[in-house]
């Protein structure tokens, strides 16, 4: 049986000490096994990132952008490969795989334009003869801790960016999931990157807080749940380290009288139930604003979901598949049986759900709620799953009092065609990532990611223009030049430019 | 004898639980009280904010900066007032503190272009008709911890630009020089802001704890010593606020042969010795390359000093004045004599310093140390006094190495002619703040302010266009808008732009 | 009888050689002169322009911004004074010159962030150890010729930027209107601009054509008549000059018949009678979809305009006063005729309006004209008189179409409720400046003005961060220090950074 | 024997009417003939890439960039081939057009940033409730116009940007080098432009006369000697174009008493005579302060000019190759003679030259010419040649009177160790753009290229950032969505943010 190794100096390498099963969701069987890196190991990775940083963080910035050129093409022409591994791994289906890795692509897109990003600020005359200006230098050795749910898109948010500002980068992918990103990481040597600049470590907590305790690693990106994104950021944080930990969500989506509601039930079915749900940004509560837009919804909804396939990743023509692992299967089935019990209607039950000639598999079919209340654990909890829970109010102000009171603000939309309430909704609620009539409002590469509230931990968001900031110091020089014959007297006082 | 109190809610207020003197340290008499707030008046001034909140985040921007504008010109007619108040109670001269003044009143002036600053970035066609712009929101209460070096200018770093972004600011100033910051505070709602959206606290740990606690504030900017600094960041960040906390500094000069070195023993007399060296930027070490450019730099020193006049703030024609209290003066006299036994050699000693008619004040002379190694106590520590050390040697690479070698990276500065050496230096140095013949780099407030190392915790630094972003969070809009026609396919793939 | 002087070298100056009438349109009357200087006094303005240029040049911009920071303070203390000066000769009403005035002062605060506005763009390392920046340098003497109806807006469009860019700067206002523009050049002067850094020069097409011809003049800004507008332009550009010139305008709303109606009309109301119809983005057209709406407006219309009133700029009870001269009344009543000679229905007929004590007065009512038809005279000019034509179509693609057709591409207007229809008229619409349910769509200060078609010659729009590019030219500096021991080989080949 | 035709609507064509001799300077024959259009062709071209303009204009922006990517993969691809066809019609040496081609492939990389680049500014609250954001839409149909020594470069300054940013393009190379440009427009085919978005049409004046009054083309760039950039730039500006003509240069390298002499000649060697000198940055004059200098320049210059190697282009170990045609070897020959008349000493003769093997190929050898004064007609003109001449000033003022006195001013560079000497020349040299030990300070690709003074007619520079502003209009809107309940009153006043 394989063994999914780590990517260090260059190479791929086994430290054969420790290993766990990778599985394969759409038919339960374990498929491959990944070794898991002792401290020892994290160490000696960082060790040699360290070494691979002087010179890497002086090759200039188009140098290093051009590395990521060539990386886009290769990404391209082994897309077929790459979804493949993501498919078997993490069950989504191969269309599905190939959009990630296309998001995931259009991070390099914009991690080609480092030069532009780069430029600091250049102040002529900030006194008289004086000039002054900022640079965005690297930090050095920073490290990405990333999830199952997109093996290739995650890790593409983070080290693409990293890497052009001139950092190597440590990334810990979910041990579920490893063999796209290790493949990825190749192709990066394949681009030209030189050795030692990017490192792929599988692990567990070991490797996680061998990376929060080094001196060495001055920053880390995390995605992932809300608790560990708590416990990611307070444990770096208290090492003097710069970290931004994205968490869990519970993304609403206002279904207003006036939405053209076909097009609402057309977006939510793919927003809902893409990818079994398995997304942070998830269309998982459609909030109707009174009953006639609340029966439409639920009975368009219904009529849609007829249609839905599910199965094996590899079948194009499915609409999702699997979820990652049998305990998680169970997981969401009690929360379908919780918000039952709780008293909410089953509109369309997914828990019983067999796939022929993939039995094993952990699959769950699209399920629909209605008549949800806040109170509900189901509601409460990110399920991550196929479920659409449907909650009915009077107003669009009780709507978005729901959303603003969720502990979680990562992704919100509303369907409307009113202006006015798209951007008096806009506008106020206390969410990261809006869309108008846009039901997975994730920002395209050159805008930034990130929620809010409990969904995010830091100061900047994921990726784009805010990564160019997180992934960088700045350094401001203020410069005079002594001329031949002035001599100035001595300044006692607060310099300033009077 | 006058007690200072607390700004909340547009109006003075004395809660006369408990108060602290306040030293006059020019004479080293009492001269006025502080009150010192209860953990209830700290909550209390929290929900005033907050409930002034909405209507201040709805204010259009150019509105919030027209105040500054006011601000502005009221800050420049009450200069004296002011400059009079920071004397008395810091004592530093009137001048220095016009300097002090100034160089706040140029973090209102930036302030004043936020319409400009807050503007976000607004994508066309981020697919077929779909668009999508980002937004910079306030974060809603956010609280200031300032020290007493710089009553008027450090809290001028954080709140006009703060205030401007839409939030509400609470302000802990330091209770040894409470009077100007209230006063500058009453001048904000002379200029127009309306009650509670600027509240000015006075108080110790338990003020500092509670606002660190408190759900309601959403960020914290600090400025004081390196362990407090510590200690803020991780609390804030435990309880999920942003944070930037700015601690201690060693900064070094590096003079180098080709130098000019009269400019040079110009900048430094000012540099090490203004403000008694309690500014957390003063150059308190120079490196002299060689042995030449070291005895030419003792010498020139020593005569330079002879002019230093030392005495109480109310004199203009003084250079410094005291330091903020006996305590401190006698730990500077500590490390003074620390570096003596440790065999460095004072050239010039302060420490037996009398001014007359001010025999009881807290002073010290400017003291100059030739031959300090990096072992001693007096180099390691920030004295945060009117001393100046030197230490020698050979090379460039020694100099460069001792600066990154030092606990703190917060400025420095090099003495050159030449444009390589220069550039070499403010590439390479891990210093945050760098001067070339400039010898305290404090950058212009349409710069930002921060050091590196243990001398800023945070991602982002000081004041200028990294306050914009510390004072805001991003939000991500996409947009669609249905036509009336067309109704796109369920897209149950990761959407992108193909 | 007061005569109207330049301002040059800081002091007001009358040639005395030839003067022109300057009249109070509210009664009439000539109640002023005004010089008009020669081309001898011209060119001597400009050589002292010229003269006073290299130290304003050198002047850090910080300084020069603070001085607009005290001339906006300047100019909010005499705004009475101005509003009264502007009245008197143009005859708008005083709140309506107070509304100008107020649009000019936030040209002054924008400008009064040049420093961070004039920040270049710094990279390191375009190639290894070459850094390479970008500096934003002031052309030298640049001119504006401004029109008679703003006299203080337009002016403040200009010269505040260009003077903190580090220009100098030659003013020909109007000189039907030049007193307000006058005195706002003498605060200018108060605020602490050195002499010779602004002038203002009155006088006719030999002033312009000295300004237009004199190559020390290197930029020259133009706000009028399309026909002026066009020769301005070529002129200046034979000559080697950067030019900008923005000429007329026929400023279009479309009423959708969904739109709020009370608020269209409230709306049209001033945008088309407000300051008599004298404004580049008076809202002239209103085009209504449909009968339906097209009825609806033209009722409501009708009821809101039986409340205008008209009168003399003083009495701040008036909606709008007179127009400029009695020649333009005679225009405007022509272009009245003509429409309805041609067949379009005067619906509100103000050509006979009568303001008592005031019969000399160069007024017209409020007229509203509806089945107007793109073939009439009327329709094709710009009247610039408080005249409101109503167009009636079926579809917004023939609202659209008709807007696009039109000689002028200013301003533009589309009152809805949709937001699909909002963005697609706002994305396909040939013209420069567009409102959505805004019926003046003047950007705001830190935002640039500026129309399409033939409303603009020239590359960059007026104010905003246009001006500043418009302001400066750019030079780029790449740099590279030599190293002591290295010695690069010839390198024949261009050089690139591979 | 071969004919180059033209690229229209996706294919090449050859209209059959006229053609012309493309010559082979290396060998001093005719190899090709290149088809000349006529103005029906033209015509029909811009009618082509009118029709293609719509759906062009409305690819999402990122899909105009993802054919760039695709474009500079391709460009890497064939270089070789490229390179042959340059060096064949142009002389010039594999090498060298190669590094060419790279300069070229730079602007393509910048041009994938165009999502980036065309962010527009969004403004929340520009008044209560008030949004503004500005767009930056294409201009429509655009011209190139582009000279014979840079047949890959300077068409790719031009069109890459221009198209990302939306619009159809028609490029007019020189007629004496096509093959490389026409083979570059079919390589953007095969990267997935839709036909008629890209044009290239081989023409004398009647197809720039045709280009320049044809109302449907909206902008035209230029790049040629100043007496013609001067007559398309105010023909353009007649006819209602935006325009940049970039123009002919001079440029100067001074020369510091304390320059490192070595590094300054070796970067003056291939500064001075790559691409024989035919580069409009090509610097040929050195201006060298002080004799001591000037006679070290000399006879290192002397010694380092023996082993310049002169010939064919094929030949990668040659250091440049022969001038374009016969006239213009004459022309240059004429030039070093005058100065030999004049007085000048000629140091290093180059006329003589004979390359074995192509007797008849346009050589000229490599020319020094010392004691250079103002005077002499040589200094006057640009030479265009391999011939660089010597001024010998006392100063460093004198020196930089001499660039500034200059008709041209395109780039300058000094050679100097001192930060001060550097600073000053930078600041205050009236050149575009300026070189600190640079000798051919072309800016990078993200930064932008132009010239001061007659060697640019425009506002805004070639490629780069300003590039990014030629080839966009900016459209501001303003938009409030009206609420249900809220009714405002009429606004006679001009409405501003009180």
């Amino acid at each position: 049986m394989k063994t999914i190794g780590h990517f260090i100096n260059g190479e791929v390498f086994i430290e054969g000490n420790c290993q766990q099963d990778v599985y394969n969701p759409s038919n339960g069987t374990v498929s491959k096994k990944v070794d898991i890196a002792s401290k020892k190991t994290v160490e000696e990775a960082i060790a040699i990132a360290q070494a691979a940083y002087p010179e890497w963080r002086n090759t200039p910035p188009i140098k290093r952008a051009r590395i990521m050129f060539k990386f886009k093409t290769l990404l391209e022409e082994h897309a077929d490969t790459i979804c493949k591994m993501i498919g078997e791994e993490h069950g989504k289906i191969i269309h599905d795989a190939a959009g990630e890795l296309q998001r995931g692509i259009e991070n390099v897109e914009y991690a080609c334009s480092a030069p532009d990003l780069l430029k600091g600020e250049h102040s002529k005359n900030v006194g008289p003869n004086i000039d002054a200006w900022s640079e965005f230098q690297p930090l050095g050795v920073v490290a990405g801790i990333t999830p199952f749910n997109f093996p290739a898109m995650v890790p593409l948010w983070m080290f693409p960016m990293a890497l052009v500002c001139g950092n190597c980068f440590i990334l810990k992918p979910s041990e579920r999931t490893p063999s796209s990103t290790l493949y990825i990481a190749q192709l990066l040597q394949e681009a030209g990157l030189p050795n030692g600049v990017m490192t792929v470590i599988n692990g567990n907590k070991e490797a996680v807080d061998t990376i929060l305790h080094d001196d060495r690693v001055k920053a880390v990106s995390f995605v992932g749940s809300t608790p560990i994104a708590e416990y990611i950021y307070n444990t770096a944080a208290a090492n003097g380290k710069r970290c931004q930990a994205l968490g869990g969500a519970k993304n609403h989506a206002i279904v207003m009288p006036d939405a053209d509601i076909d097009n609402a039930v057309n977006q939510l079915v793919g927003a809902a139930f893409g990818s079994s749900g398995e997304r942070c940004m998830a269309l998982s509560v459609a909030v109707a604003v009174g009953d006639l837009a609340a029966d439409a919804l639920i009975s368009k909804m219904k009529e849609a979901m007829k249609t839905l396939k599910v199965g094996a990743f590899s079948d194009a023509s499915n609409d999702f598949g699997p979820v990652i692992t049998k305990e998680h299967q169970q997981k969401v089935i009690g929360y379908i049986n919780s918000a039952e019990q709780q008293g909410a209607e089953i509109v369309v039950d997914g828990r019983e759900l067999k796939v022929t000639d993939h039995e094993a598999g952990f699959f769950i079919g699209g399920t629909l709620i209605d008549k949800v209340t806040p109170e509900m654990l189901s509601y409460k909890a990110e399920i991550f799953g196929p479920v659409l829970q449907v909650i009915r109010v009077d107003s669009m102000q009780q709507a978005m009092a729901l959303i603003d009171d969720h502990e979680y603000g990562n992704g919100t939309c509303i369907f409307t065609r009113d202006g006015e309430a798209a951007r008096y909704f806009s506008d106020n609620i206390q969410v990261g990532m809006v869309g108008i009539n846009v039901p997975l409002p994730v920002p395209v590469a050159y805008h930034s990611f990130g929620g809010w509230k409990r969904s995010l931990f830091g100061d900047l968001h994921a990726y784009g223009p805010d990564a160019v900031r997180f992934y960088t110091k700045r350094k401001t020089v203020t410069q005079r030049w002594p001329s031949a014959g002035v001599r100035e007297g001595a300044e006692f006082s607060m310099p300033t430019m009077k």
